[in-house]
């Protein structure tokens, strides 16, 4: 057997606890330690607590370290400080700023001779590379991507805003019409809230008006206004007993058409119970990947799309193509 | 503009012929010429045709040389033929033999300087990437392929050698109980004859006896009696409206579970209106990956998992990340 690859988890939250689940997965990977901004006993995990302060004496002891901030405020941090001592990966998602994080920790990569992998999970991750197949092996085609059911986290916290809401959750869901007309090979044309529809459950707090509360939530501008929006008003024991988890998914899909207006389809999808523990799981496939690219010296930022698929793999070039292909 | 990428296509049957047409739907490619043991007047193409013989005087004039011969008795010969002087791309899907393949296309390929990118199109191909993919993301869980609803060559033939048949089309289709099983994520294990029906099509000669007929087709071992099988006889006007065209499809079923027994389940499917253009159009990406190898000086054979997705696409990388990530 060959030696284990060594990695480090820095933050703590979702995303870190399900890094330490999913490496537990993983046979040949094992966890070195957590570094926290938090005291060490605050933190829950199986492994090895430590100080960010801590990090510079791992150097020679962690191949790969798994960032696990958030985008908004970690990460852009975070990916600088840690990438001057050690390969990375990360799952900074906020696309529209995808460019200026690459070119930031790319350079602090190159000049320390490591390498970073940024923005994987499932969405940017698995999706951006089905969006990327779809297009390329039907060129003359369409894409799309619709996200749910599942969670989300703004929307939910939207809906907290409102007064005379106690709990809240919403669920994004694809709009069916949609779907089943993109699925018809028609090509359409969407506006993005005619792609989703909105479900929200609230628990009200005592004496707050149900009616007022729904209106106020449905004319939301952005968040709810443009969209089919529907509001169920549920107890708290019910609010507890069925909205703690963190389900999601989506599917990407590509409808092309090949000469003699042949349509083709190609539809990946996603349906997790959860989020975060998919995420991380994806997460810790692509530390594989790095530490695999970081034996044959490639320094830098990467992507999702600069990893040959076999490099994701713990099999052996030969076991992959005779049990795979 | 970049200088185009040439291609080259050796054999011009059906996936010859979509090889053609998908190279129209790239504009950073153009098609050089075809290669055919057959007499030129005989090849229906509006590409220049050459004789093979005259192959080894295009060794400048061309980046990669698409094989698109047969698996069973022409890319063992011509793929070790062609690789002598041009990088390669093929659909070999023997999926038994592929390491003995890959094993003798390396060592032509890697004498002489080149690269041969062996078995991709959708399966093996896409569907391979994705059981890779679906294993290394959810390394607990287990992988089901199924095919279908598609037109299956080999059973069609396998009925027409009925006494009393006509003409007949089969059509393999998953069983839906089946899928709806690994949809509950329940992992369960399946023969191979579970998870597929197959639907026959039959126009009977004058005078034959059907229900003789569809008793011999349904006890055909290997092809039939392991399955739930239905023949439904057909006028001959019927079978050319209807059963002309070669559909196909199927799906990559990854069901995996993370920690505290979360389901998690990734889903790919395609549906084809032509399987031949779309492993022709699969082929072509693959070709401007193995071009951009080429100009990495990568040499020997490869397979799809050894591809970075973004050399699939015509993009730059900055576009890729700015437009797909």
């Amino acid at each position: 057997m060959n030696q284990l690859i060594k990695l480090g988890i820095v933050g703590y939250g979702n995303l870190g606890k399900g890094v330490e689940n999913a490496i537990a997965q993983n046979p040949d990977m094992e966890l070195t330690g957590v570094f926290s901004r938090r005291p060490a006993n605050q933190i829950k995990s199986a492994a090895k607590v430590y100080s960010m302060k801590e990090l510079p004496e791992f150097q020679e002891k962690i191949d790969v370290m798994m960032l696990c901030g958030g985008s908004a405020k970690d990460l852009p941090i975070q990916s600088i400080e840690v990438a001057q001592y050690f390969n990375t990966v990360d799952s900074f998602d906020n696309h529209a700023k995808i460019p200026e994080y690459f070119k930031a920790v790319d350079k602090i990569a190159k000049q320390h001779k490591k390498i970073s992998l940024i923005s994987t999970g499932w969405d940017p991750g698995l999706f951006s590379m089905l969006r990327l197949l779809g297009e390329t092996v039907l060129p003359e085609g369409k894409t799309y991507s619709f996200w749910g059911k599942g969670l989300s986290q703004g929307h939910s916290d939207a809906l907290r805003r409102v007064a005379g809401v106690k709990m809240a959750a919403q669920y994004t869901l694809p709009n069916e019409e949609a779907l089943a007309n993109v699925r018809k090979g028609e090509q359409p044309e969407f506006k993005a809230s005619a792609m989703h529809n909105r479900l929200c459950f609230v628990v009200l707090e005592k004496d707050a008006n149900a009616e007022k509360v729904a209106k106020t939530i449905k004319n939301m501008p952005d968040y709810f206004a443009p969209y089919e929006t529907e509001v169920r008003f549920i107890t708290e024991q019910e609010f507890i007993a069925d909205h703690q988890k963190m389900p999601h998914g989506g599917k990407v899909l590509r409808s092309g058409t090949s000469k003699d207006n042949d349509h083709q389809r190609l539809e990946f999808s996603l349906e997790l119970e959860s989020n975060p523990a998919f995420t991380s799981s994806v997460l810790v496939a692509f530390a594989r990947a790095v530490f695999k690219l970081s034996q044959v010296n490639k320094t830098g930022a990467v992507t999702p799309f600069d990893v040959p698929l076999g490099y994701l793999s713990p099999k052996s070039e030969e076991e992959l193509r005779r049990e795979l292909l």
